[in-house]
């Protein structure tokens, strides 16, 4: 482990809309994107309305031209399926395209995703554009790569409302439970006489007086990601049929988790993503302050989550389809980068084992939704700031590769991350801000804090040659998971409501932790919500640490006399258990808890965490480490001989990044 | 007056539900109860899709075994009808059962209380159910209480703007107002061109474009309420012709206020209500940090308030239907309550005069919305604490009772609560805080700082026998109501804005007070609301009292000079205000403030106000006192004989209660 | 200039409703007006449904009486046309009368302005009632001048998404763009394929998924507005066809700016407006602690905004055509204006050039939605506050008149107000915050604490005469203005984003400021928003002030060489600079900031700013100087001689007026 290896690429890649320049740019464009070291270029993701501007009937010849431009000059063309855009005209020919919202009121024409996945018309029209576009270009020179659709999800457009869903979510129920009895049994309609009598009566679970039943709305959700799923398989098998041998992708979104995102990666070559670090910030859960504090950077955990979680579940090396350079127009407020911060978010992305990092996009476009997000080149087409960045990145990538260190990212620390958990939650929430992404994120930032790179994994994923696994509060624990973490040799840390829920939204039989009191012997015999303003401290003296601030939730435990209590409430309740290599969490520690209780952990498990500012983050893949500084202040890097530098030097820059020979196997 | 009573009943009960469990558990769950004390036990009041699976086909063979098993155990069973929860059979066939919103969209079916009070289908099939229940167990020998349907209103559902709801409000104002012409008078729709020509062109006022008019609006709420009383009379009226002599009750909620509960109550033969003290406090309007400091035990007078205000609407000794058990799932957050504080809220309410704390709910159950709210098992059958400390207050029960002393509660001092008050300050606040509940609270819960046992009454009750009577702003004074204050003998306390508005929401001829000024000659020739961020001081040294601080209104008030001011505004206007017995107050004072001014008050009016800690309350019941403790440190109890304490002893532990003898007649 | 204009009138009127009183009132209200010196009475604005009680049939009778009693008294009656409240009759004809929401529902009738201004059927009953009563009273010697309609766009009504609306916008955009593909291309719909096909195809731009296109959006204001521009033309048309001679106005409402007021005041004879001091400060922009500080007295600087703005666009001098005589009903909340401070108003407003104000209302309606709003007279017909202050008003009216100095207000101070900037930058505002109306105030009440007179005027006004003019953020510079301004021989102070858009919503070809760089040569080749709690420092030391606050916003500038750099950010960007006369700001100043920025430049442009404190303002009429206290303590002015003052002296108490005779001409 920690070997290097050889051969991984590292590329750079842009997002351009030759139908919004004139076509004398078009040469030029294309000729500058190879002078500053660009590779790959993604083209006609939101372009139907020119490819068919009337029913029927197709315009290739400006996107063939276009893509002859690009490959002239040696460019890569990652071409797109146009299916987030339909035209009105289609809209209007079938209004049933439409998705119709929790209000029961269909959307209109006149942005973007405006579809609904489950519509008949639509998969046909879809199929349709699909197969027109991957006859037209599957076998071009030019054509290297495939993004099926864009953004899916983006604007709150996975779950459909439309009489075409209810009626296809009844075939997913009857598929799921055969018969009506059994739904009832596995859903407990008994409860308040939501009794049904057939599949036909069930209708999705909107507009009820008081809040739906929990397993109604759970497979609701579970049946939406689903047709998402069977939507996007659409789409890969055409584009594979017409376009062998070349990469399918498509380009998740950050920290978006309204589907499942593994079973849809599991259809594709690669899991790309779209990184927009200052816009997350704003549009994220963080507090004012932490707002403030990264305002220009980001949080400095938040694009290596997503890394670490596409990279995951991508077949080949993961992309970055799209890369923020500059001020974004979509959140509250759009604050520019600081100076530095596009070249640190692309070596980011690198270290964090991305196969390419796409800026999006190359030229800011002066019109429409989107004319205040700059690009690589500013309207009136001068480089911006990051035009300049991109070119510097590219020219280290060189130096890089030819170290021949630039092998792959390999982790010892896991973390669970499963999607379901977070449907549920929020379903089923039992204290307002329960809020899954929030929880597994804050054990992924102490992880990072202490030195470590982690794989972010499914609850499916092996398990061997981890040392330690961190598991947030996992609801639903499938078949033999519990097994498989106790017996997987590694340090297990278990937060809390692990287990609490069978798969079809009940309490466990014997109560929770559910399966998981099979290796862990516990029974969490009542629990409670905190709000926010209420703290309950922890002694976790036993474990030489100082008292841990609990927030949000307590479980309240019986433990097997076999089970270690490393740290008790107040009350004396337990807060903290082991058993043999499981530890059990019964509350959410804030931030330095977290991490003291983490790397308390981590050094029984052999692991050396390191204490590092939070404005400072290390990788390693390959042979080489790689070190980035969010600080306004210099960085002085101890220990590593200077020639050890690849790039940069010891003393990094604040927005900088340096690269050096790791000096030894770590082990 | 205070003089013991002998006789009152004591009983404990709980909501279970046999529909949920195997059969064979059933006999064990009654045998169990009875070991616990408990005697009553209500069932199936969500259980129509069990007892009706078809329609027309009912199957009474189950709850015909689960009513003999609790009987044969000795239990006494309420029954309820099972109106709350109509199954989808009956929505699909009759649709328009299903209310509709302020939005003018009929909600739909998956949760409860998925009806239209003004539908004629739904009366209709209330009926039939009503009348095969009432049927089938009006005689058996172990049904000994009735509950018709289950939390009236609960999830916003008292008014409904359906088409059969603004057919029937056109003939209730008919009826009210006889033709158009008063109509238009009464409202005065001479204002905006509002005028009608006819009965048939007035709608639910919903979606105007500014605010609709105040006396169309609380008409309508006035009529909402009168469908409710309408439909609950019917229920009524069959169980009692087929199940006579048999109490009937049913539940109300916690400060919930959107009918008229005299009125319904007037129907029925017990008033009870369903007791959530820390769900409630999670939900009402208390500042957060009041829901951190009470956040495991609940505010210490808010089960109090509803125990006073069931109590005086009840004809038979009121009933606390549903008493918390340990957490929740339906407030945002859900904490546990403290060891020991199911124990105190049962005797707060025996002690309060409840004839019945019922614990809702036998065993959690493991499925549906209410999956993670405790009962007296977990859902693994286990006993929870609540269940033990059921079983000490059984025990309790039994040592108090045999002391002879359990009598009734007679308290001196009155408030009067008002529902319309409320809809009409709702409707029409003036200032954006003006919320009747939470000032009606805040006075009780100054009187209970003082010690004072507290009779909530309606306008039209007696006012005999009290020596103080507060009355919460007002602002229609029923006819007589003013004469009958000055003439009660009581010292009485009046809020802003009382008499400030007629019966048809309009301003009294000679300004507020109204009526009120025939008996305390004012004239409120102007008013201000107050935004939350300003205070106003009142000077109030000629009563020796320290500055009060006043929030939220200023009445400017022409006093004649035969009225005493009291206090004043640093701007000279009259801030308090004495006539006789009559004490006006031109503003809400805080919290200090309140208790300050009904001290003195209650002073002159030869009552002997303690000053508790926010942490005690005493209660007295017959000839017994009871003490409560709030706190998280022991209380102890000056200058009662040790010998005097029937339960608990002078040093009152955490959470703790005790009971001691009355030392001699206070009076 | 400056120089004392005569003859210029002072006059008081009141709104009445006589149809809401006894006709055997209303000799004596119309005496006692008369008697407190007021002249003008408006009524009938809300009388439909008594001036047409059934379809076609007109009851004349009573306001034929109205107006001889008025006119009998020697009053001048300013005659309304009655559409605000089209009567339940006519909406159960026309139910396409109703406007839309957003929500793509109708409204609903039972309050007010319920009318769609695109409605064929709204547009013709208009004409028919407009018309009978323009015939009826148009040549009555009573009738001295016209009010259309009241307070059009309020309670959000402007803008209605009904098929009619859509129907006459497909109109409005072929009026405007000729063809579809001259659309397509200015809108820029080639971005997501929102290309047209033809007109026909386009809706309003409501329930999209995400954001609508920007400059569908801002077309779609466009077109709202103009459809009020045009049905205000109706009306005015009709009533002058009628009643020749007399003046026409309509009352316009406070820092309302959802249609373009300049067009619409462009066919009326007079522009009025409506002046809630003390609910506009509740219900506008400012901080809770600036409401509670001004709570009873308004804020100092925004009636007076109001006044410089509708003088502005009034032919003749402007009314008040509503005046806060009291507490109003509804703000949140409802404060009293402090005694003194319904006079203050009046002479704010007279000192501003108004021609008249009118008290709303004469005596306070005891019934409906506004029985809370105070009037001159409570509603037992007893003078409030005001009436005495209304009467004193008059009588120093006379006083002042007779001097004969009471000319014209002309200003040497002009700002910049613009509609389509408010509609832009609200749909496409980048910072949540950037709110235009709030800056622009911020920019004028700098420019009053500085002792300004002001000018608020449109892009397309003179500007000669004027030695110092502001212009807040301007994003669409229309042709010529940037050439205009930098000859206009006055100090122009310019903010942020100014240019930075074309008509069409694009970004301008060369970057903003657009046509700006033609003579100020600067290109913004990036911008950012800033969250509220981010402040940038700016060292403004080349201008010998101290460090400013920079909030909300950062235009990142390359300056020609040319161009001075006068302020600087921590990161060396250029905050503030200067080319001849042009300044340009890169930001929003706080408070202070823009104070000593604008004090800076108003030296150098060789006016003499004074520095007042917060509570005082001043103003210049005529030969006559106005002194405003809006302060708790006295304020004494310095250096005037005793003899000079016409009302008041040197000492004005609290909420106090002064007025005195200019020394000498200025200049």
């Amino acid at each position: 482990m920690n070997q290097a290896q050889t051969g991984a690429p590292m590329r750079l890649g842009v997002c351009y809309y030759p139908e919004h320049w004139p076509e004398s740019m078009w040469a030029d464009d294309a000729a500058r994107m190879k002078a500053l070291g660009i590779t790959q270029v993604r083209i006609a993701e939101f372009a139907w309305s020119r490819i068919e501007p009337q029913p029927g009937q197709y315009d290739w010849g400006w996107l063939d031209r276009a893509v002859k431009v690009l490959g002239d000059a040696g460019l890569q063309v990652v071409m797109c399926t146009p299916t987030a855009t339909p035209p009105k005209w289609l809209i209007d020919q079938h209004p049933d395209i439409l998705a119709v919202g929790a209000d029961g009121r269909p959307r209109r024409f006149g942005s973007r995703r405006h579809y609904d996945f489950s519509s008949p018309s639509w998969f046909e029209a879809s199929q349709g554009i699909c197969t027109a576009v991957a006859q037209r270009y599957g076998q071009h020179p030019a054509v290297a790569f495939w993004q099926v659709d864009n953004e899916y999800g983006c604007h709150h457009t996975v779950v459909s409302y439309s009489p075409a869903a209810a009626q296809r979510f009844r075939l997913w129920l009857q598929a799921r439970y055969g018969d009506i009895a059994t739904l009832n049994e596995a859903w407990g309609t008994v409860f308040w006489s939501m009794e049904y009598r057939s599949f036909a009566e069930i209708d999705p679970p909107i507009e009820t007086v008081t809040e739906a039943h929990p397993s109604h709305r759970l497979d609701y959700r579970r049946f939406a990601s689903d047709e998402l799923v069977r939507y996007n398989r659409m789409q890969v098998d055409i584009v594979r049929a017409h376009s062998p041998g070349r990469p399918v992708a498509h380009n998740f979104m950050q920290m978006f988790n309204e589907f499942d995102h593994y079973k849809v990666a599991a259809d594709l070559d690669v899991a790309s993503w779209d990184s927009y670090p200052l816009g997350a910030l704003e549009e994220m859960w963080f507090a004012p302050q932490i707002k403030a504090r990264w305002l220009r950077t980001g949080h400095p955990d938040f694009a290596a989550f997503n890394h670490d979680l596409y990279r995951g579940m991508s077949r080949l090396p993961f992309w970055v389809m799209e890369q923020q350079p500059g001020p974004v127009n979509w959140a509250p407020w759009n604050p520019a980068p600081l100076p530095g911060m596009v070249r640190l978010w692309s070596w980011e992305a690198l270290a964090h084992g991305a196969g390419c990092v796409s800026y999006f996009r190359w030229r800011q476009a002066p019109f429409a939704q989107e004319q205040m997000h700059a690009g690589l080149h500013t309207p009136d087409n001068q480089p911006d700031l990051a035009a300049h960045e991109a070119e510097q990145t590219a020219a280290e990538i060189a130096v890089v590769q030819a170290t021949g260190l630039d092998g792959a990212v390999r982790p010892r620390v896991a973390l669970l991350f499963d999607y379901e958990a977070k449907w549920l939650f929020e379903i089923h929430p039992q204290g307002a801000d329960f809020h899954y992404p929030r929880f597994a994120f804050g054990y992924y930032s102490a992880l990072r804090s202490l030195g470590f790179d982690v794989d972010i994994i499914p609850t499916d994923a092996p398990l061997d040659g981890y040392s330690l696994i961190v598991v947030p509060p996992l609801p639903v624990l499938p078949q033999g998971l519990a097994q498989r973490l106790a017996h997987s040799g590694a340090h297990v840390v278990i937060g809390p409501r692990t287990g609490s829920k069978t798969v079809n939204v009940q309490i466990p039989q014997h109560l929770p932790p559910g399966p998981l009191a099979e290796v862990m012997p516990l029974r969490v015999w009542r629990v409670e919500s905190l709000r926010p303003n209420v703290t309950e401290v922890v002694d976790a003296s036993a474990l030489n640490l100082p008292q841990l601030n609990a927030l949000h939730w307590r479980d309240l435990i019986e433990a097997d006399a076999a089970v270690e209590i490393l740290g008790r409430y107040a009350d004396g309740h337990p807060a903290l258990l082991r058993h043999g290599k499981l530890h059990y969490c019964a509350s959410i520690f804030d931030e330095a808890g977290t991490r003291d209780v983490l790397a308390h952990i981590a050094q029984s498990a052999g692991l050396a965490p390191q204490r590092l500012t939070d404005t400072i983050r290390i990788s390693q893949r390959g042979g080489l480490v790689y070190v980035f500084n969010y600080d306004t202040a210099a960085y002085d890097i101890q220990g590593v001989d200077a020639a050890a530098f690849v790039v940069g030097a010891a003393t990094v820059a604040p927005q900088g990044v340096a690269i050096y020979r790791q000096a030894a196997p770590s082990q």
